[in-house]
């Protein structure tokens, strides 16, 4: 008999020789249908391997990412035995499973793949599929594997480097391949698949090797998950914040500024400064103070924080200066320039906590192949802040800015998120800097604040940075995927290197905590991710324009800039369209504008005083005709749905 | 009889040998009595020097710049010739007038100059004075004065680099000195004199060379003048913003950080934000619109823009990328980037004008030495704005850039300025980019605009720069002291070099005109003038905090609270100091921080629901005791006697 450890604690004893889907069936019928792949001891196994030790089993179905993964891996093997049917000679390399599906880098020779080929191979793998071939794992000695793949140079070398005694082969049908294993149980559960582009890749990744080609493929276990899949993929084009960005005229590139820096065009910097001036209202009732710092800093405060010695070789390099041999850094962050202003003067516990706020312009240096619209950018704004105060007041501290992260989400329609909590590896504690005390402190503050909040949390041993404890917001976009928004760290390290200090009660000086805390994150990021989250339809309150006036001709001119005084009255952000354009160009130019609503003035409207109103998307509905006050109305009712007063 | 021309453009003849004195007799008995110094033909002369030519005679009196300049040049003749009588064996080298007053430096030898001796200098110096000893100019031959100075090698050295014929010796009383000229009638009307300071100076300002002490004089024809001076000076010392910054808690350096770089502490931000709240608003009223640029560019932005051939050596260097060889630049100003905002998309000209706004930061280097506080500074934001627009909107443009210019300049209390309007040299024409027909326009459309609108103004020929003429409005703050602040310039170059392009309703295209203008100039500079001007008693609208609330005791917090609470809600920032303090205390430390209320919160208040208000600097007055409703307009009245909205 073995001793199996579940995920749950539990511990169960089964005759050597169990296997994971023998396991299932003993926990019950409806598991052992779903389970599709299993991880015994942290090592990926088959459903169908024997254990025949004490360990952990954790058994996995489609919803878990290894799961997927395991599904899409055995994919890729039947797509390799299709491709091996269907073109002569190629050689087979790597084909792993990846976020999205799978690729498989083939050498195909002489043959060529195309397009037009797709739809015949996964016909083909979805014929294999249905005969419900079983993966199983065959172990082979190294001298066999060679020898088997001794016209395939790629397999051979990645066998070199493999010892004897490790090696598998995976077979199914009539295929097999050099594999390590963690597969489904058998072809039967692969129902849809398809193959969604090639592209070239050097073997390894090198591009001193020869250029493979790499098949990339995803599949799924019903026909109507790829349908929902491919639709997802054709809303996110639709969506990508580049596309709309630019069409909303929000943002754009230079080439002669440089990549990865982008100038905010008029209608995108009113948006942000609108999400600034949100967040800056909130900060204010929470306490926070705004400074203003400089976007460079000596490399002496750089060394001091030991951000040099870590980044400076990968970072923009320094600044001189001509006579004086000065070196000054871009900031690639602010809280070095944020523990200067605390350092300006002496205090009290009484004066704490501080909370320094600041929507600083940061440079760090990617590589240009990395850089991608607004989300990875070389320079950005993080709506930064960072408190010091007592240890004492940490607890308290840390619900407060959680309070804040909340309503920040909430006033901006995200509402499906998670928080990991970032602890310690509790067995390599001297990794961390700080006393055991503190950390404790640190790590029950956020432990608790997160219960306190009601949060949806996931907890990471290990996770925690060198200076401290951390609690990262993982927030899901309308089209289901998962963006890092919104981060609060603890830091013992910087008030140690800066040597910030405060007068205790005690009479004596002590090291405050620092807490970072960014709620969008960066300003370039955040609105990257509400453009695609949103498509452009920001809430009401946040859209550099919610109306446009748009006069049936030019004779109304002066009717229709009344009507816009009367809406600044209401504190309604509008502009006119006045062009000597059709009525029916001015509303289609003002849909692909997104602007909330458009409202129409001509002869009757000026008569009555009124105007037609038309909202956003809705084109097949009726105008509604409304004063000035009543639109006011609809408008701050809107607004009222999602912003809220931040309460402390 | 010589024919001499004035500065009104009369021409009258004159015997041979006349003097300006005696054409100044000719003209009126008062000129003559003030007439101190004068220039022929561009050269400054004696009122005693005999003209021998046909030529142009200005004269001057105390009130012009000239006419100081040979009081104060005079006085150091005086001043050196007392040094001569007081220490043996001193050696002069050179006296010259500078801004406010003059300095001799002097090779002292053996002997040390002391505050001690400062007394009995001026003392002395006011004997001769009252001897009125006329000053004459004499000619010598290089030989001559060679031999006289044998023991001098300071003067040797400099009458060595001077022309056999050209060189003249001063006299008054018995005293004489190599000197080119410029000097008032006699010594009698110095009324007043006082040596300023001594400090260190190198012959010829070479550190390689001998140090001299340099000793600081000045001199008036009045004494009152002099005690009018010394009180300024005070005055000035007790407003100077570096000392108002640091007790106000605006702003602070840090060594760390950068010399020359400053940190906007809380309350400093906050004023600084108001400051460009204000200006946005107004800004957003006249048609302009915010846009966000990064703070460095490539190198080749600047290439094309021309900044780099012509500042670069001397700049902030290049910041280069770890792996990909490129060069970025600290962005000096904002315009490359606004151009290419321009040239995102293709304008037509019923789009123009374009009004790109940013409080954009610039980082220009300055070497250290120069560096003073926040009005000289290595990197400041800018209230910059870049008009693009068609040749015949310039003189519209021109004119509402006035008026706003007008209306900040209003807001803030600086109502003594005057416009400089800087054209063309017309005799170097070839020197300026853009065609005749252009620059007319522009200078017109700045005369004229200038005119339209009253400016007090002055034209100063060859003083426009090089792509355009401008018009710099200089400030005279509540010292009576000059400030340049708010540029308006007219550019044809950087559309030129960006190839800024707009479809002409001919359907060609053409150039726009681009027009740079920054009312504040920069918000450091500004903010530190303000801060001058007004003692950090800033216009009650901009003050960081309108009021503070002291509780006489901690029992009175939660009305303190409440009393915030309803200040709030009348939109007046203010803050409660609610510590265990002594209400003298709280008083006296509101003071210092120049809060404009003070409101004073105890037992009669809570009961009566009312706040006692003591106004700023008003310790002798009784505080009055009203209601928030009666308190919030006594604040909105204050406000509205500076602050008007904007009208466009």
């Amino acid at each position: 008999m073995i001793k199996i450890t579940l995920p749950d604690g539990s511990v169960k004893e089964f005759a050597n020789g169990t296997t994971p889907m023998d396991v299932a069936k003993s926990i019950s019928e409806g598991l052992a249908r779903n389970v599709i792949s299993a991880a015994f001891n942290g090592t990926t196994i088959e459903t169908s391997t024997e254990l025949t030790t004490d360990g952990s089993l954790i058994l996995y179905t489609w919803n878990e990412k290894e799961g997927k993964k395991a599904f899409w891996h055995s994919t890729s093997h039947v797509m390799a035995q299709v491709l091996e049917e269907k073109y002569n000679g190629i050689k087979l390399t790597l084909g792993p499973a990846i976020d999205n599906g799978f690729y498989y880098d083939v050498d195909f020779g002489d043959n060529k793949i195309t397009d037009a080929d797709f739809k015949a191979i996964e016909d083909r793998v979805l014929e294999i599929s249905r005969e419900k071939h079983e993966f199983k794992m065959r172990p082979v000695s190294k001298a066999e594997a060679l020898a088997t793949y001794k016209d395939n140079e790629y397999k051979t070398e990645l066998i070199s480097n493999l010892e004897d005694g490790t090696i598998t082969f995976c077979d199914h049908a009539n295929f097999f391949d050099l594999c390590r294993g963690g597969h489904i149980p058998n072809t039967g559960i692969i129902k849809a698949m398809k193959i969604m582009s090639v592209a070239g890749a050097y073997w390894r990744g090198d591009e001193k090797n020869k250029q493979l080609t790499r098949v990339y493929g995803v599949s799924f276990p019903k026909q109507k998950d790829l349908t929902d899949y491919l639709e997802l993929l054709e809303e996110a084009k639709r969506r990508d914040h580049r596309k709309l960005g630019k069409e909303l005229e929000l943002f754009a590139f230079s080439q002669k500024v440089g990549q990865g820096l982008p100038l905010w065009l008029p209608k995108g910097a009113a948006l942000r400064d609108r999400l600034e001036q949100f967040l800056k209202k909130a900060q204010k009732k929470a306490g926070y103070e705004q400074v203003v710092t400089p976007h460079i800093g000596q490399k002496e405060l750089y060394v001091t924080s030991g951000h040099y010695a870590k980044y400076g070789a990968d970072s923009f390099q320094p600044i001189t200066t001509p006579a004086e041999g000065e070196e000054f850094l871009l900031k690639p962050m602010n809280c070095p320039h944020h523990c200067e202003i605390y350092n300006t003067k002496p205090w009290s516990y009484k004066d704490l906590p501080k909370r320094y706020a600041e929507f600083g312009t940061v440079y760090r240096y990617e590589q240009s192949g990395e850089l991608h619209g607004l989300t990875r950018v070389r320079g950005f704004t993080q709506d930064d802040a960072h408190i010091f105060c007592t240890p004492d007041q940490l607890d308290s501290e840390f619900k407060k800015v959680i309070d804040l992260v909340l309503y920040v989400f909430g006033s901006l329609g995200f509402e499906n998120f998670t928080a990991q909590i970032s602890l310690r590896d509790q067995e390599n504690r001297d990794k961390y800097i700080g006393s055991d005390e503190n950390w404790e402190k640190a790590e029950n503050a956020i432990i608790n604040a997160a219960a306190d909040k009601g949060l949806k949390t996931v907890v990471e041993y290990g996770e925690a940075a060198f200076y401290g404890p951390k609690l990262d917001f993982m927030v899901k976009d309308a089209l289901g995927r998962s963006w890092q928004l919104g981060t609060i760290q603890v830091d013992y390290n910087l008030p140690e290197r800066f040597e910030l200090t405060y007068k205790g009660a005690d009479d004596k000086l002590h090291r405050p905590v620092m807490i970072h805390r960014a709620p969008f994150g960066s300003m370039e990021r955040f609105i990257a991710i509400l453009l695609e989250h949103t498509a452009g339809n920001f809430p009401l309150w946040l859209m550099p324009e919610q109306a446009i006036i748009l006069s049936l001709s030019e004779k109304y001119e002066n009717y229709a800039k009344k009507v816009l005084e009367l809406l600044e009255n209401h504190e309604i952000r509008a502009l006119i369209d006045n062009r000597n354009e059709t009525i029916g160009k001015k509303i289609r130019e003002a849909e692909v504008q997104k602007m909330p609503f458009m409202l129409i003035v001509g002869e009757e409207e000026e008569k009555n005083g009124t105007i037609s109103v038309r909202r956003h998307g809705q084109e097949g509905k009726g105008n509604i005709s409304v004063t000035i006050e009543e639109f006011a109305k609809i408008v701050n009712e809107e607004i009222a749905k999602t912003l809220k007063t931040f309460e402390v």
